[in-house]
């Protein structure tokens, strides 16, 4: 299902370890505020990466994919908003998409697909239904 | 245009700096791992991502896109290996698919696009036509 | 000559990146957060790690020396505190000292030692003495 | 007790990831290749940074101190030596000494200490005494 949940922004500044010689932000450093920028925005909204439930076990969103298109270079010193849109909500999955600008220029776009899963102690995962509250939340309900 | 360039294999071992809290590798870090794989087989053809030429410009490739698919975890001391192919050559970007397996299973899979760009001192870019000695190695000629 | 300005203090979550499979902030992290601190701290003094100076050249302060004791470990989520102090302004160099605190406890303390360098666009580095008007906003001045 | 190991030698190559605008390796990365080249040692030794023992629970070796001097810049493609000395063995702690030697020239000079403890299942640690067998491996007996 789609959703229309409104925007959510957060930005962050670029770091000088973020940077290579080419003296822009390394592309893989892109996911990092990625992600950064998805637990902002579940923080908003009450949630976070891995949760405990109320039975003690745990629910995480272990990554199935990330993509991102590069368009302009971030610098150090950088401000970057990052844009958060949950663009798609599957039974078990999640995609969020980022939108980073740069002074309201768009430099750079990317995907995560995200699954629930409960996670062990031994480091085991196992998929499951995006529970209702969870799902309600990340609809924007 | 597609090329049959047969596919270049390099190996590395996963750091303990490289995994998260979930016991395995941060998803970003196959991000990383494709850049190293890229310059494994850059240099196994004598080429490299950064290269001056004759007459003291510098040819770079910077990425415009890069996008990976995770299918199975990988863990600290695991040792990947990485099956690179030039997917498709362009006018002035490269294409290259990633396989990472871990003991012949495949566990994720990437893909770089990179565009050929002149390099200034200031880090301006101006992308150009992929030089003809660089395209024949890429194509495996 | 040791100075005694006020400590600056500033503050980061803990991203799930930082963190390793030990389920605690990778220990070379903690170099990365205090660059960021030294870079919170250099902007609050309306300065910054790489600075153009009037006449055009680029002087910036590359480290010589970084230490970092461990006391306590920094989790996912967790919100780190970071009291930067200048512990010593020398000719050309300056030594930050890094205080990191959870809930107001102690959980590591670093130093790094910054030498005030004018770089030019080849990257070569040359050490310079730090300039009176940078000198003085560092002492608190 | 201050050991007489004889000294092991690994290498790694700069990645451009690892780089900075400074067209450096950034200085927090010094710590990531002393992780590798420890667990390059350690292997070696037919030891882990993380190992099980024989009734299920788990060895490791949290750093308790990590420092690191820097003489020379090294950049995107230099291939580093890194010299591996045991420096030191306490009751619970090891201390390593790293070299970083490029073209046989030293250009760093790092050390970390770290302390041997149990690891639970939920991420608490306990220091121990280092087992005898793993003291008589890193004393090079």
């Amino acid at each position: 299902m789609t959703t229309m949940t409104t925007p959510f922004r957060t930005r962050r500044r670029v770091e000088f370890v973020d940077t290579d010689t080419a003296g822009i932000v390394h592309f893989s450093n892109f996911f990092r505020y990625m992600e950064a920028a998805e637990v902002d925005f579940l923080q908003s909204l009450g949630l976070s990466v891995s949760m405990q439930t109320a039975d003690g076990r745990w629910i995480g969103f272990p990554r199935v994919s990330a993509t991102c298109d590069y368009i302009k270079p971030a610098k150090f010193l950088d401000i970057v908003e990052v844009v958060v849109k949950v663009e798609k909500i599957g039974g078990k999955s999640v995609t969020y998409e980022f939108d980073f600008e740069k002074q309201g220029e768009l430099i750079a776009r990317g995907r995560i697909t995200a699954v629930c899963c409960m996670t062990t102690p031994d480091h085991k995962l196992e998929s499951l239904e995006i529970p209702a509250d969870i799902r309600r939340k990340l609809q924007g309900e």
